[in-house]
């Protein structure tokens, strides 16, 4: 029986040294394809990547270019352009590392819906920026016309910010879990998913502007798909204690009730590390291995050799 | 025994009366949702949509917004992005439907890639007009700088144009057809296709930008997945000769071979109905029932009371 991994990949990750081109993301995306391909003899996989720049390139163009007959498409619509675009990246990169090996890969993205609560709190303290930079009053009076919440940037102009609400469900979890079970690689809830809340009466879907962290919506999928292994992974071989300073010191193996004693004392940045190690931990306190390490360290950590492992 | 459909959708059937809002797209693309939960009890089902005015928005948006730290994303990635766009309203209006009737959809919007061959005349002779108007010089600036061809457009201006070559493969069958056989609701080959060409050393595959025909895509879709009838959804309840003249007929039940002699002369126009009557009887001359009919036919169709019948 392979183990069953869900790998959380950060949408940073493909755009590195700032380089948005989609020739460049693909270069990276290949790296990414290698790494899945030596993995895939011994592990079923799930990859649930991020879209953080990616889908703030998207909101720019649509916005700026914005005309009555080529509208702009809402944040909701823009994180599904999102999972095709960083999914057919991977997805081909994933087909031409297995093509190197002589083999075919079998590989499906799956846009996915990820359902989040309209009370959850987020919506009432929206903190994400999204989008291109506006003049204090151009933004207050979108704010006014389309019912954004906008706030200055730290002195670079005023932007709209959406709320980050939790995952409570992913909606197309029973088609992902057909899929693995028939030996297929999945690319799923892509950019933490589509934020959908479900309407009181008749439980319909609807789509909701908000951006849903990629490691928690992986976390849940990791659940949801009955997964032995959550890995996060990111652009450090390990979780540090004091990372960057001269005493840094990277944390191998710990138990999940160990690691959040740290996070509780503050040692992880929120938007940065926090969520990762809450991910990872809440994966590990139900019985799962959890994992943070970055894609070159990723087989190494798979056999307990490098990374930071969370034990239950 | 269920039997399975694959239904070409045209893109332009989701914005009618030239609305392009998402908004106005998902309330068509409820009544599709409608459609094909009351078909899910008795056939298997796989939706190949077109994406015409949608992927021409995309790439509006992204040309006339591209800076160098959000630069334009190339046509076969945008194709991408409007798989994701358009499976996304798809796959919830389907779910809708369901929960309406009180049932759970199964439902798998696939990103799709589609090869074709580099040395399809197409590419020697591009036709179709993509992306955003330009005055002459910088049409003529830009096709040096990026290799494009451009041609004047009907005195609009001046555009880019793309080869619509002929789809070879569908890269995703094995994994569309073992969705089918779970019982889920397949949504693949958006837009014809990410159009991909097989490198010739290695067989890795590689974007190309070019536009195939969303019919000849889901022509291609419904033989690789063995289905028995090939429908393309359209905006008219039959295929008509001197259709809108006092004298149009309506055809009904026809053969492969006799709708094809109407098409060598010259009954349906390119553009038109031409790649539609093409698809379907390619797909009947295999063994297959083909039908040309609108959404709203489609139910009595598939019983041989509506609609253009084509058979063997």
């Amino acid at each position: 029986m392979k183990q069953r991994i869900v790998l959380a990949l950060g949408g940073n990750a493909l755009q590195q040294h700032g380089e948005a081109t989609a020739e460049a993301q693909k270069k990276i995306a290949a790296k990414v394809g290698e790494a899945i391909a030596n993995l895939a003899n011994n592990y079923e996989i799930v990859i649930a990547h991020g879209n953080g720049p990616q889908v703030g390139n998207i909101m720019i163009h649509e916005e700026t270019a914005a005309t009555a007959a080529a509208p702009a498409m809402p944040l909701e619509t823009a994180v599904a352009m999102s999972q095709g675009q960083i999914g057919y990246w991977l997805t081909q990169a994933i087909y031409n590392a297995f093509a190197k090996q002589g083999k075919q890969a079998k590989i499906a993205t799956v846009i996915s819906q990820v359902v989040v609560s309209r009370d959850d709190p987020a919506f009432k303290h929206p903190t994400k920026p999204i989008g291109q930079f506006y003049s204090e009053k151009e933004a207050k009076s979108l704010a006014r016309k389309n019912h954004w919440t906008v706030k200055e940037d730290a002195g670079r102009g005023w932007r709209r910010v959406v709320a980050s609400p939790r995952p409570i469900d992913i909606v197309e979890k029973h088609t992902i879990l057909e899929l693995i079970q028939d030996g297929i690689i999945v690319i799923a809830a892509g950019g933490g998913g589509i934020p959908v809340i479900r309407t009181r009466i008749l439980r319909r879907l609807k789509g909701i502007d908000a951006v849903i962290d990629k490691d928690y919506a992986a976390e849940k999928l990791a659940e949801s798909v009955k997964a032995n292994i959550f890995v996060s992974v990111t652009a450090v071989p390990n979780v540090y204690i004091n990372y960057g300073l001269p005493d840094q010191e990277p944390l191998t193996t710990i138990s999940a009730a160990d690691i959040l004693r740290l996070q509780k004392y503050g040692y992880f940045k929120a938007g940065s590390m926090l969520p990762k190690v809450q991910a990872a931990a809440t994966f590990a306190k139900k019985g799962g291995t959890g994992i943070i390490t970055d894609i070159t360290h990723l087989k190494d950590a798979l056999k307990g050799k490098a990374g930071t492992i969370i034990t239950p």
